[in-house]
């Protein structure tokens, strides 16, 4: 850490593509829309190609530039790690263990051995450890959470989740890290079911438990893809698609599903809870509604989650003028700033991250097996 | 049979609850709305409680009642087993060595062992097996198959079905015999998932072949019920929910469940298809819609199955005036009959039905094993 | 009034297409559903083609066909009148003036003045006169009728009807009675505009009055279609489309239309009320459902009315089990012959269809002179 | 004018709150997703409370503040002019005079004079004068545009636009501005029908043309309401709801509405259109959606307007990705400072936004004279 206090954040962020610029703009937006946030400097951007790094932090507002993240490390106040799975866990690590506070993109690594060295790497810092679970920060989802919390879904029976893309769809899509074992770790399932796994938690958690056994299943519908401005091709070692099956502590139970391949569908992420009192629907493409049924109800209520106080409904616009997905990163970002300011402490951790990084893990033990696993 | 083709057709029907009644009601709307049918008397009705028999033969119309099913089957043109699901075999059995076609309700029995008697006994004997798997006749289910067949989704990979009910979410409710694995064979699986596993089969059964391996679960959420009338409970012993992950012959992947726990779904059969060219959505309370992604589209496109062309269209209202649920049987029935005249086949046979049960068993041994089964 | 209240009523129909179909079919389904239903003979259908009729008369049960109405109106219980508008009165006024029981569709004439006289016929005739309008039987309107009557609404403020259709977007549809002003006396006016202000009238009169004054606005897009099997073209004379503003007599507020150019809406009657405490909508296409916005509701809570206690519930199938468009012509057959046997009064009278009618010749007085008008 | 064309513009920008801070969010994201937008300093902003403009000075990242439009004008690259109604005239008509870029918010002004002279001071001018209707910036909205111009809809026949809020159903919010005929000119008419008409003009006024007559109505429902931290209330003379049917010049019809007592409905602005080869629907609180009828479709089919060749699909996120209400505002400010830099026309303008004026000051006199007033 090299500032006081009083001074603005000194943040580094590696990773610069998409992901990269949804963190900045949220860095960004800060001063604007929520004024008790630490001020920050988006102080060094990292990657490797230097030319298209130079521009990056040019659009995004970087001061500087590193091609060698272990120059950043111990620069900055924050440390943010958006790069591909692959590379969660050395400069993370490295961080923590200078005790720069650091904010991981997910899921936390592509092996659960990776997950748990992170995990143990920071639960020996004095830094705090974030794992950047944005869908938890969408209103509706933190309203959802106050909902559950105060018992309004009664006992938690069912959980369901699916998350559906389409863009491998066209078998000429073209290979990229995502489609490796080595570099990702796992597919659909990393990439979307990582986040489905984890929203579940957040909302359900307190409730039913942990997952206590389950069952799971990949699927590859397409063997290998062209590489890019090659006449070569390239196999594709990860899942298009997986499904899992669930029993929680508490008895509850789980359907979770994800996959590439859903025709039509561009960010599909839907997530369904059954109480003994009360259900809840939520969807990603319409994020700012929350289909709610508690108490007399007799149907589901579309409520619009954009109130003042609603889940950061104060800090925007007035009622009905919809926030989108970037929003996600604003608040993800508030809240973990304020941590590492106030000392508090931030979820999801690395040690929430690890407990997905445990299910994602058992859903590929038990494919391998076929047979149910337990997660103790 | 009774009669000569040119006389009405003596029906016998075994059961005058809530699906004699659906029957009934579909056999007196024939003459009117489906002139071509074979006209059709409602000779016997078939039950052990006299009085009230007696009282649903009035109002059902029928001509006769008897307390005996022995005493119908061979006396009637087609025998309608309609009873609970541990009554479906006998008498089913006893109608076919005569020669009396059969339509018996779903799912064919509550064992294995006694769908595959039944389906041996359809298949030696001369007249028609059906079983009453009444979705299948739902316009825009036959809509969706048009589309299925003639390509319009590409290659199947993912198939979706789920139906939930929640009538069950009341501890209180009382015991019934939908409850006993001896009389009903399973719960949620047998009553809604076999609709579930029928339906997907109706679908894409032609393009991506039977289920080859799959994993069940089940879960019973609560363990005795009160017996009505009394001080007494009794044991439930079937399951409360099932899910199913499911691979076919092709490699398309499947992904099942059902519940009488979900909270506010009051009769929610929902399916959903995505292909390499396309995507379906059905949703049975709104069985008049089909949501049809295609071709060129690029979201789902509404479309409410009730043109003049449309499957059963033209029997029917102008474009937009709604169908119910009821219909369903009537179209059904209609097939049967047109089928049991003309010595056409008529599906879903024993044959069908006895599928779906291989696959309801399956789930129920997975679930006991914990691990993978295969169907072969 | 021919039988004794012991014996069926002799019930005789004119018309025997689309909409004979529908009431025909509604009587033969009361003895099944509705037990406490008087019992029906369908006694005489009466048309201009004999060969037709006598076909139609066969499919739906008639058990006479008569060529001339005067032959029928006396010999029966209750006369049924599903004319042409144009045929209205002079039958209608006719049976009244037996003392026969009228059942006559809607709109009631043409005309203000053919209304006027068979309102007035009405008041001085024994018998019932009904005039049809089924939507008000829709158990989802009856449900929000309940919500309003019971103050859950408020104050109303807003009320917003819409009639869409598309039958007449491709200019080669032919010509019909329906395009005739001296036939049909208005167009989607007449034929749509008339169900939107009676389910309006119906739900919110109690609370808002009359409508006080209003602003008519008619349309026709397509001048003249061509007669089938000819050559030739025929004038169309009403119009293809209205809009109107309303104000009520308790200073409440409505906006109406209707067309037949809505391409792609095939039967698309949606009713929407906005109170100081709630707001609801109704949707004809899916007609199963009320969208409900009461006390503390932050959205609309989707009601699927189908449970045993709903509108007629208890006399069809589980909840969630939906019906269909047809369902309204049996309830608001058995409410009418209930009427007629227990001697009660039955609403929509002609009395009611009156000051439908009223609203109708103001809305076309209104468009005429391009102003406002007063309908005291 | 202050700057050259290669250094950054400076903007001033008069009101600070809600629609300010939108605004000032525009700036300030433009550099990260639209590098090719001019860079802008936000130089000044303009407000009366000194205390509360310097505190939004700071927050919104404006350099300087001054309590004196006059000395903002002609200091500035651009005048935004976002204060209430009655104060667009003066500052704005002052900045066209220097030849400053004028943004000016909706309606242009109070009265039909007032904007007449605005547009009149725009066509003198050498300076860009825009309107700021930020809905024709919704991508789902040029899409539909890009749609209706290629004549995918045919014949435009039928216009629909309805906007809904709530926020005076209670009869104790407080009186402000926005209910004062002098300070606002209009009230649910000008701040949300202004929208709806400008909307419909931009959509499909190329194939319709402009409006040819209207009747329109206004309503207050509550008369005076509590003035905020005293015991006294003041009279609300504007109107509360407005009703409009109007015809336009090519013989199409459309139907226009707004309210602020529609109970439960927060932002609702809703347009439709059914031309004779296809129809559209939008709602502005599902802004990533276009309901789409074209061609062959039997229904609407739900468009995400995300991807990438979408309209500023490719500034943004991954498809599925999605964009909130104040994107709106960042379109409008690139297309607005774009235009001013290469010295392009820019629409809306005061010419189009007078059109709008002359619309809402037809509904007000046809209101008042209670018959159908024509616009030219």
């Amino acid at each position: 850490m090299a500032s006081s206090p009083t001074e603005p954040f000194d943040v580094g962020v590696l990773g610069y593509r998409f992901i990269g610029a949804a963190h900045a703009n949220a860095l960004a937006r800060l001063p604007m829309f929520f004024e008790d946030a630490p001020a920050v400097n988006r102080h060094t951007l990292v990657g490797r190609d230097e030319e298209a790094l130079a521009d990056a932090a040019d659009r995004l507002g970087f001061d500087n530039i590193a091609t060698d993240w272990a120059d950043a490390v111990d620069e900055v106040d924050a440390f943010y790690n958006l790069g591909p799975n692959h590379v969660h866990e050395e400069p993370s690590v490295a961080a923590l263990e200078s005790d720069t506070p650091v904010l991981c993109e997910k899921p936390l690594a592509p092996t659960l051995e990776a997950a748990e060295r992170m995990r143990d790497a920071a639960a020996t810092s004095d830094a705090l450890a974030a794992c950047a679970f944005n869908y938890r920060f969408v209103p509706a989802i933190q309203y959802a959470n106050r909902l559950i919390d105060a018992g309004e879904l009664g006992e938690i029976r069912h959980v369901r989740g699916r998350y559906l893309q389409d863009w491998l769809v066209d078998p000429e899509a073209p290979w990229e890290w995502r489609l490796s074992a080595d570099l990702a770790g796992a597919g659909a399932l990393g990439d979307l079911g990582a986040h489905t796994i984890d929203l579940a938690r957040f909302l359900v958690g307190d409730r039913v438990g942990e997952i206590d056994r389950l069952s799971g299943h990949l699927r590859t519908f397409v063997d290998e893809r062209p590489v890019e401005g090659t006449d070569d091709t390239r196999e594709v070692t990860v899942d298009d698609a997986y499904t899992a099956q669930v029993e929680y502590d508490s008895g509850a139970v789980g359907n979770f599903e994800a996959s590439r391949y859903a025709t039509g569908h561009k960010n599909d992420h839907t997530i369904e809870i059954h109480g003994s009192d009360g259900s809840l629907k939520f969807s990603l493409e319409r994020l700012n509604e929350l289909e709610v049924l508690t108490g007399d109800s007799r149907g589901y209520e579309t409520v619009l989650v954009t109130d003042a106080d609603d889940p950061y409904g104060e800090h925007w616009w007035p009622p009905g003028h919809v926030l989108g997905w970037e929003h996600t990163f604003v608040h993800e970002n508030y809240e973990f700033l304020c941590s590492v300011r106030d000392g508090d402490p931030f979820r999801p951790s690395f040690g929430d991250a690890y407990e997905v990084q445990r299910v994602l893990d058992a859903i590929q033990r038990s494919d391998e097996r076929g047979e149910w696993v337990r997660l103790d």
